[in-house]
């Protein structure tokens, strides 16, 4: 029985507390895929944005596939699918990892996976993937929210070693609804107020109204900290830690945004029952093993 | 009869038509009251953002003011009053201009009235005023339109010769859900397709699904021109013209947006019948005259 060092949706108030992992499991700069100041820039503030990791003939290689699978019947009607409440459209597909042999192949890329190994300190693997896809004109907002909650109480991972990568595949402007961290809010665990309901996975995916901070938590971590956009163009990647607050506004602007989103975890930290106390999420939301070290290797793409 | 030389709502396909009137009526820049670059890149681009032309003490008043009247009962059950669909909120309050005491004498402010008169080349008055209220964590987005298209349409302003002006009460961010302009949108009138609705003024004020330009217009418009964000602190003004395209995403940061909106028309423009042959909207919304010419004076406000 593991104890469960960050409860939550326990308590009709929010709690607080320090985080007790560290943001960086390795201290051997010098060995690192990135470079030091990018190191210490991502451990103060949860997140950092590299900008064109992929170039223009990859981001249209990933494009390609995304409109030929965003079309496929087999593709819309699986459970991984989740589409928009009104229009029908895809909103988000999971386990690419696993289900797409391109966006497997990126899971395992050198360039993405080499950095989340260096962070976590060893070999991981693949908690989640997803593509998500925004609409031009009519895209909803996301609210604030910590992953690493949701991880903890719904699918029982331990600790606060996962990292997220999300590879744009549209230019991210300010007014497009881009990504919206708040800085250095992963040092701290906001315990989310109220209890979660049964089946709350399906609709959580579409729209979030619970393992959410309150509003005077939210309050008191941007009047500490500030908001920042995560912006930049097509191939971009924006690395974000397992527990930094973040969420999205909509987008009316005809700009559509998507990106292919990965979370890796340490082998080390593999789910055990959820802390909520609630059936597990399905694996397509959330692998739970056995698992295989991923293979890193070199990968290029083209048209 | 007066010509309806901006038809819309008329057909099943979106028009393009050239703007037939000018953006600034006077020429004699020597005598205008703020630069003649600023004139230029207001006529260019359709808007012009003044920073902080109120100071912290007046905007303190402004808000001491909003927080006091958004409270009275008398002013929510008001059919002026616009409240937010889900918690009954404030989230407009139309004729400040004329009901409010402290807000009337901004509406004859020189600092802003003094540019409208100039921009429109002679004496004007208010055709609508309102207080705008966007909540943090849940303001909505208000979709892509050009408000002369309504005022034309909808209350029968025959002419391209109105300027709105925006005083912003709080810090406007690119994340808060700022306006959104499309520069250069102002010199062409795009038609909106479809028929109006009976008594759709009730809900466009909240949520805007009717009289807005199409998809394919709004792309070809952004392509042309690109997106633009009017940020400022509090105190600062944003100027736009009537028939400048405009919107904003929603808000989920905690930073509340505020601002009171005026809207100037010349006294030789004023409303006849609507164009798109329905009932006016009530005098709250749209100023039917007969009207007096405004006396714009010095102001200073003081707690």
């Amino acid at each position: 029985m593991i104890t469960d060092v960050y409860p939550s949706r326990e308590d009709e108030f929010a709690n607080w507390l320090d985080r007790l992992d560290p943001v960086i499991y390795r201290s051997d700069v010098e060995n690192a895929p990135i470079s030091a100041e990018q190191i210490a820039s991502f451990e103060r503030d949860g997140y950092l944005v590299l900008p064109e990791v992929f170039n223009k003939e990859e981001v249209s290689v990933f494009k390609k596939e995304l409109q030929r699978i965003s079309q496929l019947p087999e593709v819309l009607e699986a459970p991984s699918a989740i589409r928009e409440p009104d229009s029908g459209a895809l909103r988000s597909l999971f386990a690419i990892h696993r289900d797409n042999e391109l966006f497997s192949r990126v899971a395992r890329d050198e360039r993405i996976a080499g950095i989340a190994r260096y962070i976590l300190g060893g070999d991981i693997y693949v908690h989640q993937s997803r593509l998500n896809l925004k609409p031009g004109f009519k895209g909803k907002e996301f609210y604030w929210h910590s992953d690493f909650e949701t991880w903890h109480i719904e699918d029982g991972v331990p600790r606060m070693r996962m990292v997220s990568f999300s590879i744009l595949l549209t230019d991210n402007h300010p007014h497009n609804g881009p990504l919206m961290l708040i800085p250095g809010s992963h040092k701290q665990y906001i315990s989310c107020v109220g209890k979660t309901p049964d089946n709350h996975y399906q609709n959580s995916l579409r729209k979030q109204d619970f393992g959410i901070p309150d509003a005077g938590s939210l309050s008191e971590m941007v009047e500490r900290h500030g908001i920042d956009q995560a912006t930049g163009p097509a191939g971009s990647v924006v690395i974000f830690d397992c527990n930094t607050l973040h969420g999205s506004n909509s987008n009316i602007t005809p700009s559509p945004r998507s990106n292919l989103f990965y979370v890796y975890n340490s082998v080390e930290n593999q789910p055990v029952e959820p802390f909520g106390k609630i059936a597990p999420r399905p694996d397509f939301v959330a692998e739970r093993g056995p698992v295989e070290p991923l293979k890193i290797e070199p990968q290029r793409y083209t048209g």
